[in-house]
C-alpha cells in the first residue's frame, strides 16, 4: 500500500440517505485528480453514523463502480469481533484491497485487550488488514502492540496512524520495518504529511485529499523524488487548509464545506448542528474559498480548474425539522405494520 | 424516577449469543433482592458490542418478562438521530418507563451539537427521555446544556451522570430543579453514591447493584430516612467492592466476576481478553469473594444468602479459538448462500 | 488539626511589596469571624510568586502577630529537600503548629520519588508536617504513597487534599485512619466541603473562608452537630461563590475580588493581568457583591455586617507601568553598586 | 540564534553543592565536541531545584569561564516579573547572548496573562529575550500569543519550543517569520530534531546534545547542507538514545546517566530517588553504554573517543542519609547564630 488514500466523505441526499450517485461522481473526480486509493467508512466518512447495512452498501457501491481504477481500503470495524470478521470477509469477497479496523472505542481498553482483539480478527479472515490508530477517538494502539501484531499476524499488512506524533511514527517504523519491510505505514494527520513521508511513511489517508487531491498528490510525488524543499513548500500551503477544516464547527463538517468550495455538494452530516454552527460552517466555507483561490493563483497547474462553489445555499435550506418529521412518520408506519 | 436502577450485565452463552434465559433469571434475582428498576443496554450492558437487532431483542425480552414488577430504563442510543428516534419509539411501544440516551461518542462534539442532537430526538419521540452523561466515554453534556434541554424539552425528564463529580451534580441540580422540580438526577458513580444522595440525587444507576443489590438498596433506604451515618458506613463498605471491579482487567469484566462471585455465571464479554488478563480477572474474582464474605459476616441481614461461587471454571474453559472458528464457518456459509 | 484553616491571600501594597499591616489587619478579621486557623504561603497565598525571604518574613510576621489566637499551618515548600528542611525548622522555631509541603512541581515526578522526597524531609525535621496534594498544579500524591508515608513517618500528621475527588478522600481515610487515627484529612476543594466532612474529613483549608469565614464556619459547625441538611443547604450557598471566584480571570484574582467585596483591599496579584482581564475581574467583583448581598439577607446572623466594598477603584488605578519603571530603576541602582 | 544549544546538566558535588569545576570542565568538552551554544538554568539544568543565588552564580561562572567561545542563553525565570527583570539585567551585564524565560508555572494561566507577563518583562529589559514554551511543565504559549509578542516586543527575538508538535512549530513559523524574519525558532524536542529543522527551525536546545554533542551537531550540519536522507538516518540513531534517557526514572536523571556513560560524573540530582529508582537508573546507564557502543562502531568519526564510563559507582555511594544529616546540622548552626 502506497500513496494517498482519500478517506472520503459520505454524500447524503436531502432525505438523509446515502447519495449513491453523488458518491460515484465524487470518487470519479478524486481518482481523476490523482488520489491513489479510496478509504470509505473511515472517520471522515462518519462510519459510526451509518447502520451496518449502510456501511456494507457503501462498500458494495464503490467496489462495483470503481473496479480496477483505484484500490479500496474499506473501514470494517463493527460492533464486535464476530461482526467485524463478517464485514471483513464480505468486503474481501467484494474485491477490496484491504480492510482498515479501528481499535475498539467507547470503552477505553488497554494494550493487551487491543492486541487480543486484532489477533482474534486477523487470525480468522482471508483479507489483508490495516490497523487504524486514532487515539483522539479510540483506544490507542501502542508501539509494542503494533510490533507484536506485525510479527505474529501475517494478515496484518499495515497501519494507519492519525496520532500526528512524528516520533511515535518513527518508533513504529523502527520496531517493525526491519522484520516486516513490506508493512505499510500511512499517516492520517495531514498537518504533518510531508515530514511523515520524510521519516519513511509509505503514504497517507488524508481528509484534505478529498478537497485538494492535486495538492496532496503533489506533496507525495515531491517526496518520492526527494524534493524535500518543494514538499515542505507545499506542506506549508496545505496546513492552513487543514486547520480551517479540521474542527469547524464539528468534524468532519469543515471537510464537507471544503468539498462544497470545490463544487461538490455532499449534503449535511447526520450529526445535527445548531443554527449558530451552521453559520460558523458557512464562514469556514467562505474562508476556504479564499484560501483555495489564492492556492489556485499560486499553483495553477495543481488546481487547474478550481470550480467555483455552486449550490452553496442548499445546505442551509435542508430543513432539519421537515427531515425529522418525515423520519417519525416512517417509523410510525413501520411500527404500525 | 427514583431509587437504584441496575445497569445490568448482558449474559452471554457459550456460543457468544445473548443468553435470554439467564438474563431473565438474573433480573428476577435483582428484583427480588431489591433493585428499584433495570437499565439494560447501558455501558455495563456493553450496548456498543451488540448489534442493533440484539439491542432491540434485549429490551423486548426484558419488557415481556418483567412486566409491572420493575420499571425499565432502556438504553436507546443508535447510530444517528433517525435510528435513535426509531429505537425510542419501539421501546416506548414495548412499555419501558423511559429511555436513556448517551451523548454522541467516538467523535468528541461540542455543547451546541450535543444540545441539537438531544433536542432533535426529544422533540420527535413519544417516550420519556433521560440524558446520559459519561464524559469518560462520550461527549460531555455540560451544565448549561442540561439546563437548556430541561427547560426546552418537556420529554426530557432526567439525567444519569457518571462523571462522579459531586460539585458538578450540585451545579446541575441548582440549575434545573427550581424550574423542573420533578426532573430526576441519577448518579452512575457508585463510589460516591451516598454523598450524591445527600446532595439531592433521586437515585442511581449503579453497576455494583448488579452484584450487591442488597447493599445499594440499603444505602438508598438509609438516605431516605436521613440516616447519613449509616449511609456513609455502608458507602465505605461499597467502595472497595467498586474499586475491585471497576477496571479489572477491562470494564465491565470485573462486574461479570462480581456476579460470578454471587453465583451468577453471565458468560464472557465479547471484548476478548488476553490469557494474562483472564488470570487477572480470576484473581479479582477471588478478591471479590473475600470482600463479599467479610461483608456477609458484617451485615448478615443485607446479604442473607451469599451464594458461593459456582461454575467458576466455565469462564476460563470457553475456548476463544473454538468460538471464532465457528463464527467464521457461519459467516462463510452465509456468504456462500 | 481540625476545623477551617484559611489559606490567606497575601496583601500587596502599591509598590508591589507584601503589605504587612494589611496582612495583620486581615487575619485579625478572619480570626474574629471564626476561622480556626491560618494557612499562609499556600496556593491562594501565591507562594511561588514571592522570594524565599518574603515567604519567611510572612510567617514571621504572622506568628508574632497572631500568637496563641489561632494555629498556623505554614506552607514550607522550597526549591529542594535541603531548603525545605531549612524552612521547616525555621518555621517550627517561630512557633507554627505544623508546616504544609506541596509535592514537587514543574517536573511531574512519580510516586516513588514523591515518597522519597517527603520521607527525606520528614525524617529530618522537628516540626509536624502536613502533605499537600494538589494534582492540578503539582505531582500527585497517590493513596499508596500517603499510606506509606503515614505508616513510616510519625512526623507526618495529616494531608491537605485539593483534588476535589470524594472517593479519593474516602480511599485515603480507609487506608490510613485505622492505624493512624489522629492523622488529619483536610479538604482544599470548597465546592465539596460539606460532603467531604460527611465522609470523615477533619476540616478544610478553603480559600472561600478568606471571603466568607462565617459561612465556612457554619458549615463546619453544622457538620460537627450532625446537622447534614443544614450543612448541605449552606453548601449550596457556598458553591456559586466558589464558582464565581475560582477561575476568574486567573486564580487567585477572584478571591482577591471577593475579599474586596467584603471591604478588604488586598492589592493586585504579582501575576500581571491584561486590561481585558482586569475588566473581567471587575465584573466578577460586582457579581460577588450581588451574591453576598443575597446571602446576607438570607442569613443575617452569618454575615452580620456585610461591609460594603470600599476603595474598589484603587486596584484598577495601580499603574503597572509606573510600578515596572520603578522596579527597573531599583535594579539598575543595585547593579550600579 | 542558530545551531544546537546544550541545556546543560548542573553538576552537583558530594555535598550537594553546584560543582563549579566540573561544570567548567563539562562545558569545555561540550564546546570542543561541537555544540554551538550553552543553555544553563534550563529544565535539564533543573533550575527550579536551585536557589535564586545559585542560579546567578551558575551564569556568572559560565560567562566568565566560556568567554567568547560560545554564546550563552541563560534561563532567567524567577518568582515574578520584578525578580525576572532583575535576573535578566544581571545576566545581560554578565554578557549572555540572550535570556530564555519559561511561561509561568505551577498556576496554569491563560493566554492573556501569559502575554502580559512576557510583555511586562520584555518592555523593561535591555537584553534579548527568548520565550520558552514547554506545555508539559508550564502554562502553554499559544500561536496567537507568540505572534502578538513577536510583533509588539522587539526585545523578544525567538522561542524555544519543547512541545514536540511539528504542525504547531509550522503554525508559529507561518505566523511570525514573514514579519520578523530574524526571529529564531529552536526546538527542544530531540525526538523530532531533523524534521523540525526541515520545517524551518533555526536550531535546537536539546538535552541529548549534552551526551552526544557529535551526533546532534551532525544532524544540524546535514540539515544545513540539505542532506535530508543523512539527517534522517542520524535522527533514527538519536531517537533510541533520547527515549532511553527522557523519562528514566525521573527527568533528567536519564541524561545524568547518559553523561556518565560518556565519562562525565555530574553527581546526583537534588530530587531524591528511591532505591528501586537508583537501580533502574543504573540499568538505563548500562543500556545507554550499549547504544553508545553501537553508535561508535557505526559512526566512528562522530564519536571518536567514546570514553568508557568511569566512577560509575560513586553515584550509588553518595549516601543520602549522610548528606541530609549534614544539611540539618548546618541549618541548626545557622539558626543558632
Amino acid at each position: 500500500m502506497e500513496g494517498i488514500y482519500t478517506p472520503n466523505i459520505t454524500p447524503i441526499d436531502e432525505r438523509g440517505r446515502v447519495d449513491e450517485d453523488q458518491l460515484c461522481a465524487y470518487v470519479d473526480w478524486l481518482i481523476e485528480r490523482g488520489v491513489h486509493g479510496l478509504y470509505p467508512n473511515g472517520s471522515t466518512g462518519e462510519f459510526t453514523r451509518f447502520t451496518a447495512e449502510e456501511r456494507r452498501r457503501i462498500i458494495q457501491v464503490l467496489t462495483e463502480h470503481v473496479g480496477d481504477r483505484a484500490p479500496i481500503l474499506a473501514g470494517a470495524a463493527e460492533a464486535n469481533v464476530r461482526e467485524t470478521i463478517d464485514a471483513c470477509e464480505t468486503y474481501g469477497a467484494m474485491g477490496v484491497k484491504a480492510v482498515a479496523i479501528v481499535a475498539p472505542f467507547y470503552y477505553k481498553i488497554g494494550p493487551q485487550a487491543v492486541f487480543q482483539y486484532f489477533k482474534d480478527i486477523a487470525d480468522h479472515v482471508s483479507v489483508d488488514v490495516t490497523l487504524y490508530n486514532i487515539p483522539l477517538f479510540a483506544s490507542p494502539i501502542d508501539v509494542p502492540t503494533v510490533r507484536r501484531l506485525a510479527l505474529e499476524c501475517p494478515r496484518i499488512v499495515g497501519i494507519k496512524d492519525s496520532s500526528g506524533d512524528l516520533p511515535h511514527m518513527m518508533r513504529m517504523i523502527s520496531a517493525v520495518r526491519p522484520q516486516r519491510p513490506e508493512f505499510a505505514f500511512l499517516t492520517g494527520w495531514d498537518a504533518a504529511l510531508a515530514p511523515m513521508l520524510m521519516v519513511g511513511c509509505n503514504g497517507g489517508t488524508n481528509a484534505t485529499s478529498g478537497v485538494v487531491p492535486e495538492l496532496t498528490r503533489a506533496i507525495f510525488e515531491a517526496s518520492q523524488r526527494g524534493q524535500w524543499d518543494r514538499a515542505m513548500q507545499l506542506q506549508y500551503r496545505l496546513l492552513p487548509l487543514f486547520d480551517a477544516m479540521i474542527g469547524q464547527p464539528e468534524f468532519p463538517e469543515g471537510f464537507r464545506r471544503g468539498a462544497l468550495a470545490r463544487g461538490w455538494n455532499l449534503g449535511i452530516s447526520r450529526q445535527p448542528l445548531s443554527p449558530e454552527q451552521i453559520q460558523e460552517a458557512h464562514k469556514t466555507q467562505e474562508q476556504l474559498a479564499q484560501i483555495l483561490s489564492e492556492l489556485g493563483q499560486w499553483l495553477p497547474e495543481l488546481v487547474p480548474a478550481m470550480t467555483p462553489a455552486q449550490n452553496t445555499t442548499s445546505l442551509e435550506s435542508a430543513a432539519t425539522d421537515d427531515f425529522i418529521e418525515q423520519v417519525v412518520r416512517e417509523v410510525m408506519q413501520q411500527l404500525g405494520r
